[in-house]
């Protein structure tokens, strides 16, 4: 079993040297992010990942949750190390200094969740889980329920829950049936089954905070009948000490094929007392506040599972020795040559690192915006806003699906062993698949960035971003070193406003034709988009290397890793260009009876 | 839980109207394999399959095999399945009459070998396994190792397995260590470890016939050393019954991503005595004559798991009703339309049923090929092991590869339940993971492909089968109902000829451009055929439409599946072919120790 690291060469490359976050703390008024402070939190947070975390990650596989009479046991442990997270300060780290929090920017929180999910995903989820949750408490909660329920959330001697998904409706909200009656004393109480709640139970903290979706009795039927309520595992008492048990209760665990470690859970609420957030009916609203944080969260997990397999099977085939290369032997004194002298297992290697350190560089910019739209003024806060809502579907669904796509050429690598329990690398390909479905699947996240985001803004948001890289490509245009990058790069940023147009145009006669080019139009967008962050990539190694560096190996690996991701991976939105371009016709046209006879 | 169908109005499409089977059985001099007989075995066939198998597949996935003190368990109704099985005579049907056998055609057996594997791959593994040491030893052995070993395997009394690996070496054989020194009876003293032999150990017969590849005392280095043998579990006396217990013992079994069902087992042989197959230092060419088949007994595993994915989730997708058509409500009376209305859930679908049908196509082709190899006469059998050998590597890593992507995609359309163990799709995608991998990763079997088969024959093979494709799209030049079909046809067919002159150049100089282009060049050649063969199927659809049938529905799906191929997977051409043109130096001039810092 290969030691995980946490890169953190690499994220210093993507945070200082790409994206200069020192600056940008500053300018933004983070007064307490320093590099220094920065530092630290890269070190422990690693040191934290690497010794406590990562060693738990097979064991949470293997042992799983266990539930009985409605209590869940968390794997061997997960507690522990739950209490180290806590005593070091973690869980406060991005948070509201008047609760308790440390009023870090948010992207530090992402640094951290990343250095974290590739620890160890599964237990990653629970103070991942309560983040969402203070999220919402913070932007939607009354002073009341900070004071109660976001200090404790904050300090992380409780976690928190989205209770979303129903047994007959996960995409589809509109149709959720928990319905929310008012109490006498201007509680509510919460009726109805909930499914999927990731961290729903657990034995880590004394007290779950779950937020609730649910209807009031008179709401209207849909989307805008939805109202959002607390409802926590013990009801706190005014002196904040621990009530009643509510009537919310763990019906059962799920038997998933993955992410063992954490507790997928059955939640029954029965009458269970819930306290309204914000205004009634608009719970649908606020929780997209959230859903963009939790997307960015779960674009993570593809970096993560990336990150695991690439390192592991980077170790594995330099050290498993079977035939020779091709070009001539390069081990002579063994009885084979290293596998990593074969193009083919190269190809494996270097697609999983391009698409880590490529989906790397995304998520931190989504990061910084996230910062500027708390931080910015007026008008910068707008534009990150709507940048933000056009990457965030893209990071979503690309970045997961080139995340199972990396993990699973990471299980490649092994051959046979791969297959294993033993190597991890099956474990990481299993813990992989959830993450291109929950909080909205490709397909959703696709309708969104086509459908919501592009075409409602009449192309509006997607030529902001194109204009970006026409300005990037301008500027370079006559930087010899990145003429392979800009030529193709240029190519492929007008093509996508050409395609976007063809799409729009037919999807005007036909709706269905924004759902029949939707994933190919989101797979094509997430390609472009890691094709502008490599070029940029490039561009400071090649500054680096003209400057004159000590690190001349690391630089030119970020070069050859450009070439390769240009070279090798953008020739897919050759495919995905031309499907798009199809129509809807070759979907829609067969009868659902004539599937299959 | 959807109950799987044994597919039996398509098989029937792709052997009677696309490969004319009656004929082709007839033409061979197969006088049994009448079509009444063909029939019969279709329909006992089947319902053995989807009343026995079908029920045990996730029963075997969840109590796996079990270990102890070497011996195995298999799981519930395993072993009273085999015994049907056996009773039946399924596993004599395509074997020698003179030792028990049927004598029908070996494409009989695939068929059958389909219908177990749609159903319960892991069970299909035992007898799968039984079948290549059968074909081995047919070739092969002697006529007193066929008396003895051959009829209680025809019999299905014992069943074999193939030991190949071993700890240190999967790939290259020529490493192996397992040592057979002469007995003073002349048989061998065979010691050694092997590892990840399917259907190794278990309890559904008597006795197990390893089939193991050893090195001799004095034999060459390398993969010129190694010698096949015979090592029975118990060794047989004279009179057929069982006699002393043989010193090969399973010392574990392995804990497997998927494919619970069967025993992977690790195989310690002390001093087993073994009896040599064939002459000395033989034993890999001999190995080579049964790889084939178990290739494509392999290539069935991606057929089988599309097959699965692809039933299972058009029945939940015509069931699951989530959100409303983006083209007008189409379930007004339910709360939302069921999610096939969708177009990004038919592109899911449409992709699993062009895969699976498309490939299927494929693997009966190659089937017929073999029959071919077996009664043809000799220019026919030539060229039939010559396009064989062709084809074998393409149908084995490209149906593996897209029956993966098939068995995710079915998945997908569960949503969030496709993770969930109870629907079955997650042991889906896990069951498929490994058929990319064994029988020779996908890696290797592009080498084998472009290396060996068509560079090597100085693109003679690659011709050959070019030609063919020629040959129809010239005859159907005219057709107008084919011709979206025939144009892009020979556009590739011409373009997989100029691909090969380019990298064969190129490789001319540089050795590992081979490997740089050989998976990228399979994948291409798989698309190209798949087009072929759908090209052919839309021929046979449109020929039938036009003489009137009774089953319009029918042929008309088959030509919208045709369509859809075509638009829509076939542009995945255009990237491959750009990527494999793109040259080794992307991959290879990154310094191994500068992968990561």
């Amino acid at each position: 079993m290969t030691d995980i690291k946490v890169p953190l060469r690499d994220m210093r490359f993507v945070m200082r040297e790409m994206l200069d976050t020192d600056k940008h703390y500053e300018s933004l008024g983070f007064e307490e992010a320093t590099p220094d402070v920065v530092d630290a939190i890269l070190e422990e947070g690693a040191k934290f990942c690497e010794n406590v975390l990562a060693p738990l990650n097979q064991i949470g596989d293997q042992q799983g949750c266990t539930w009985k009479d409605g209590e869940v046991t968390t794997p061997e442990g997960f507690k522990e190390a739950y209490q180290q997270f806590v005593e070091a300060g973690w869980p406060a780290l991005p948070h509201d200094p008047e609760y308790g929090g440390q009023g870090l920017p948010a992207s530090l929180g992402t640094i951290m969740s990343e250095m974290v999910g590739i620890a160890n995903w599964s237990w990653g989820m629970y103070p991942g889980l309560s983040h969402g949750a203070m999220n919402t408490l913070e932007e939607h909660g009354t002073e009341e329920q900070k004071s109660v329920y976001l200090t404790k959330l904050v300090e992380g001697s409780w976690t928190g829950t989205m209770c979303l998904t129903e047994p007959h409706c996960g995409t589809d909200l509109g149709i959720l049936r928990t319905k929310a009656e008012p109490n006498a004393d201007g509680s509510y109480a919460v009726t109805g089954t909930k499914i999927f709640i990731s961290a729903g139970e657990h034995d880590m903290t004394d007290n779950i905070v779950h937020i609730v979706l649910a209807r009031l009795p008179d709401a209207p039927a849909g989307t805008k009948g939805i109202s959002l309520f607390i409802v926590p595992k013990f009801v706190p008492n005014a002196d904040g000490s621990l009530g009643e048990r509510n009537g919310v209760v763990c019906g059962s665990l799920e038997h998933k094929m993955g992410i063992h470690g954490n507790a997928t859970a059955v939640l029954n609420f029965d009458g269970a007392k819930g306290f309204l957030i914000g205004e009634p009916n608009k719970g649908l609203n606020y929780m997209f506040t959230f859903m963009n944080t939790a997307r960015l969260g779960t674009a993570l997990q593809g970096v993560a599972h990336s990150e695991i397999g690439f390192q592991k099977s980077l170790a594995y085939t330099k050290d498993r020795l079977q035939m020779r290369s091709l070009s001539g032997t390069k081990n002579p004194e063994g009885p084979a040559d290293p596998i990593i002298v074969h193009p083919d297992v190269r190809r494996m290697l270097m697609t999983q690192k391009a698409i880590a350190e490529g989906s790397r560089m995304l998520v931190f910019t989504c990061a910084q915006l996230v910062d500027i739209t708390h931080k910015g003024d007026e008008e910068a806060k707008k534009e990150a806003e709507d940048t933000l809502a056009f990457l965030t579907p893209i990071a979503k669904a690309f970045i997961t699906e080139a995340g199972l796509e990396s993990a699973n050429l990471g299980l490649q690598c092994f051959g046979g062993h791969g297959y294993i329990a033993e190597w991890g690398m099956e474990q990481n390909v299993r813990d992989a698949r959830i993450s291109t479905i929950y909080e909205g699947t490709t397909g959703i996240q696709a309708l969104d960035l086509l459908g919501r985001k592009v075409l409602m803004s009449q192309g509006e948001l997607l030529r902001r971003f194109t204009k970006k890289v026409h300005k990037f490509c301008q500027a370079e245009i006559d930087n010899e070193a990145l003429a392979p990058f800009v030529s193709k790069l240029q190519e492929l940023n007008k093509q996508w406003g050409d395609l976007t147009l063809h799409v729009g145009g037919k999807a005007m006669e036909n709706p269905d034709e924004v759902g029949a080019a939707s994933v190919d139009y989101l797979m094509f967008s997430g390609y472009t988009v890691l094709g502008y962050l490599w070029a940029r990539a490039a561009k400071v190694a090649n500054e680096k290397l003209a400057e004159g560096t000590a690190e001349e190996d690391f630089y030119q690996a970020k070069l050859k890793t450009a070439r390769f991701y240009f070279e090798r991976i953008l020739p897919r939105t050759a495919t995905h260009a031309a499907t798009m371009q199809s129509g809807a016709a070759n979907l829609m046209d067969l009868d659902a009876d004539h599937f299959a006879f």
